[in-house]
């Protein structure tokens, strides 16, 4: 073991940029340093022209606010391949009908919140009404689609009936960037999709994004993956990777999960060079830390160094 | 507030039964109160003769050596309908073949590990060529299926294929348990479907499953939840209640997650209540331990109760 | 890397006893492998005639209902050497003077419990006139104490004082047990300590149980530990090693700290061989999982096993 | 409840300041939302010219680069109060003689690292020929201590004898700032007082801090703390308030220890309120988070805006 780089204690100044701050975490260790680490890898990989980039978003990111950020990634181009949940989309969606999520508590007591009609995602209020005008929307979005088709081509057929710039489905659809959500199934769009084939065909296939995604894969001259929590996004993009000969270039975890319990969302990206989901040599580091706060650290300093 | 229930201090005796363990837990507060309580709830949910019984398990409980338990439970009837990932499926199948996971570290180098041809799953090792027997498997298996059908079809056809009493799916399928797997190609499974597809026609479409699930909701008298992790699992059978007037009676969950980031796994099952997922007078609780441990407990200690 | 231990599935029984349930995790793999080698590595630790134990408690274990569970490995000669909080002794004389805790919940209005003068630990609720009581029994103890001792003199003094063989301080005092607590002033004792000063003397050296701690560990063939939560207890044994040229043979920690804030509490045991706290080729483990659990369940199978 | 604030998403711009980011967290929710609510506290905190200011850190901070940060906020009186670890200040003295910490990693073996003698905490590593330069400057700084004092003497005697501006107990001796460390025993200055005092009187009293303490929170307009981990400081500061009649007026934690594990480093701040140590309409709150980001965060984003 070699003794080389002494810790630089981090130095804060007035009215410092986020970008200066994340470059103080330079010489720092634990969750500073590896902040900065996952700052430096995601500068490289916007920097690396032949990088397809993945994004993969797990977690309550819409409702929490981030949506702006996720967004605006898509249209400047920062994500290639969008993975990841339908509660997410169906948040995505709520909001770009006009309808807000609202700032609640957590100390709170349930049974009221039913009895108001007010559904809880930890800190943030959701009134049931909006789900009746989501489903209205929903349906009538169904009402052109065709009757057979992909997760990605339904996603994108939703995103084309949105009217709202600032929607992660609406950009991505507007950019072209294919978003995968495996389990489409398990959200209030799957509740859509059983009540409309009550009356009309829908036929989805599970199997049917494989191919374009692996193909996606095979042409990559290089690949990175940007990782908010872990769930079916991570797993999804990795594993995107075991039947091509190449693997993860650069990856950036950022998430509160932790290795101990052997799941796969907790599990470190060193688990995933075991694999070859991870290259031997990739630059890889997760951020263990709330990826509200470190999300839109990493971006904004992104945008300051370019 | 009320003062009324003294804490009494748990007492050990020798070779006490797992069953007197968990009884000397109910004046215990913290983690131990919870799993006393936890175990009381499975009690009564297994002593409710009309209680549809719904078992979520995420995380990698079968590589960690938790797959006999689980078949077990499924062929004792205590569980109706099964919801789970694609991964522990995989793992079920590779030791139905007599495969076996292995006991590793995770303290290790994962670079060797890869070179040497070996996964890792936290300290569990799996030698990569399992997955070309696994291929051979699958594909054989796939050859007769029926070229459109639902995912709990195309997983009861995989359980039909299989030839150890011991196994998840082959006791699944045995049972007449259905096995729900919403993000089904988010796994081998779906690597392996890719590969059927590319020479042979196959349709498993993504809602086909929505209404047998509901119409279960609907018709059950009353339904219990028992939750391993959280993930696609945990949400899939929560949302499952949200269409029909009813929600659950008893929810038990397992885990490690915490409710802090915001995400679905580690939400506490008093915010299902808000949405009406979980009943205002339901029995719940979450036990806040490694589910590989307190997942045995419970079962044992319930076992020794009856 | 060998592949050598298959994972083996654990089996429950009707009845099984917690020692069988424990020997059924010896196949598995996470929490349950590493569960099964702690209770491996505490009958060894039992087992040495040659081997000093120490036993680091943080955590509110006594409020928690774990108080007769170590009181009762003190009596057994289980624990040679007790390094605790403050908190635990004070939660231990409350209930040693016949005074209860209670469980509540911690879903609940802090602001009403204040106006109740009901104190919250978690899930535990205290009623505030308990240590009025306290203060009129540690005044009455503190009346003939010398003017100048050691923590653990002083603590052992208060044990003489109390009337409860089940008590922690009790017991330890009975059976020659030293209690370390290095920050005692870090409680209700230290407050009750500044009253008790204000009228008579009272001097308790900070690093007066040092020689008799270190020497204790110069004088030891062989050294195990167990450490319940993290915190000062665990440091502080921990480091009483460095000063010699021995290191702990025996190590198991049950915590739900995590690595990765870098904090000493959540630190591995392997980082502890690098100081030479523990040594190159003890046996160590730490289980990740609720100590109200995992404390209770290695005791119960060791009771069983000898 | 009412939904009044809907939730405004964060909007990233080019070179924006960290004044900036954290106000576009304003309408978020998650840990986004609680670092801005953090920042506006600390904010009001600091602009309270009758706020006395504790600030509690428990954590390896100095180690991981924090130590000019929290030495600056000393220096621009931000802090009127300090309660720290043992091992904070030795790391703070190891610096302060121009020697370094190094950046490793975590992944590494630590019995190679023993072998080095090089020690580590998590992934920073220290070589052990520092101890050796520490013992000579603590023995030196200790030849003219006065024989009889209080820990806050004693650190203050310490800090008096440093050479570096940086350095925090140099800060806080520069300053007038006492520091308490409770558990000053549980650290290397524990087993370098145990050396100095084979040959030489040293008496440094458990609780002859307390009533200066005490006395501080009696004089008190008004209280605020800024909690970093949790451990010994936390508490201390907390248990400060017990026995007089106010309570503290603003009060934020820095953490990821959580709540259901019952220990006091996780508890709520609303748990607190139960105690009457956090007053009923004090502003409060928890960052559940990596305090190295966070801490750096708020600091940077407070000087921006004054």
């Amino acid at each position: 073991m070699e003794l080389q780089r002494a810790i630089r204690h981090a130095k804060l100044t007035r009215d410092m940029t986020v970008s200066q701050l994340v470059d103080s975490f330079s010489g720092c260790a634990f969750g500073a340093g590896r902040l900065w680490e996952a700052a430096d890898i995601y500068r490289d990989m916007q920097d690396d022209r032949e990088c397809t980039k993945f994004f993969g978003m797990a977690g309550a990111m819409v409702p929490a606010g981030m949506r702006q950020i996720v967004s605006d990634m898509i249209r400047n181009r920062e994500i290639d391949i969008l993975v990841t949940t339908g509660a997410n989309l169906v948040h995505d969606i709520i909001e770009s009908m006009g309808l807000h999520h609202y700032k609640g508590t957590e100390a709170t007591d349930d049974v009221q919140l039913k009895h108001q009609a007010i559904n809880r995602i930890y800190d943030v209020f959701l009134p049931e009404e909006h789900f009746a005008k989501l489903e209205e929307k929903l349906q009538s979005i169904l009402r052109d689609i065709p009757d057979k088709l992909s997760i990605t081509e339904f996603l994108s057929h939703i995103g084309s009936g949105l009217d709202d710039n600032n929607s992660i489905l609406k950009s991505a659809h507007d950019m072209g960037v294919p978003v995968y959500c495996p389990a489409i199934q398990d959200s209030i769009i799957g509740l859509q999709a059983w009540l409309y084939r009550q009356t009309k065909p829908l036929n989805v296939d599970v199997f049917a994004d494989m191919k374009g995604l692996i193909d996606r894969c095979y042409e990559a001259k290089r690949t990175g993956v940007l990782i908010v929590g872990g769930g079916v996004p991570k797993n999804f993009i990795l594993q995107s990777m075991l039947v091509t000969p190449k693997s993860f270039d650069y990856a950036i975890q950022l998430t509160m999960d932790r290795p101990e319990t052997g799941g796969l969302s907790g599990a470190t990206l060193d688990e995933a060079r075991s694999w070859g989901k991870v290259g031997e040599n990739a630059r890889a580091v997760t951020v263990y830390s709330d990826a509200t706060i470190t999300l839109p650290l990493i971006m904004a300093a992104a945008k300051g160094r370019r």
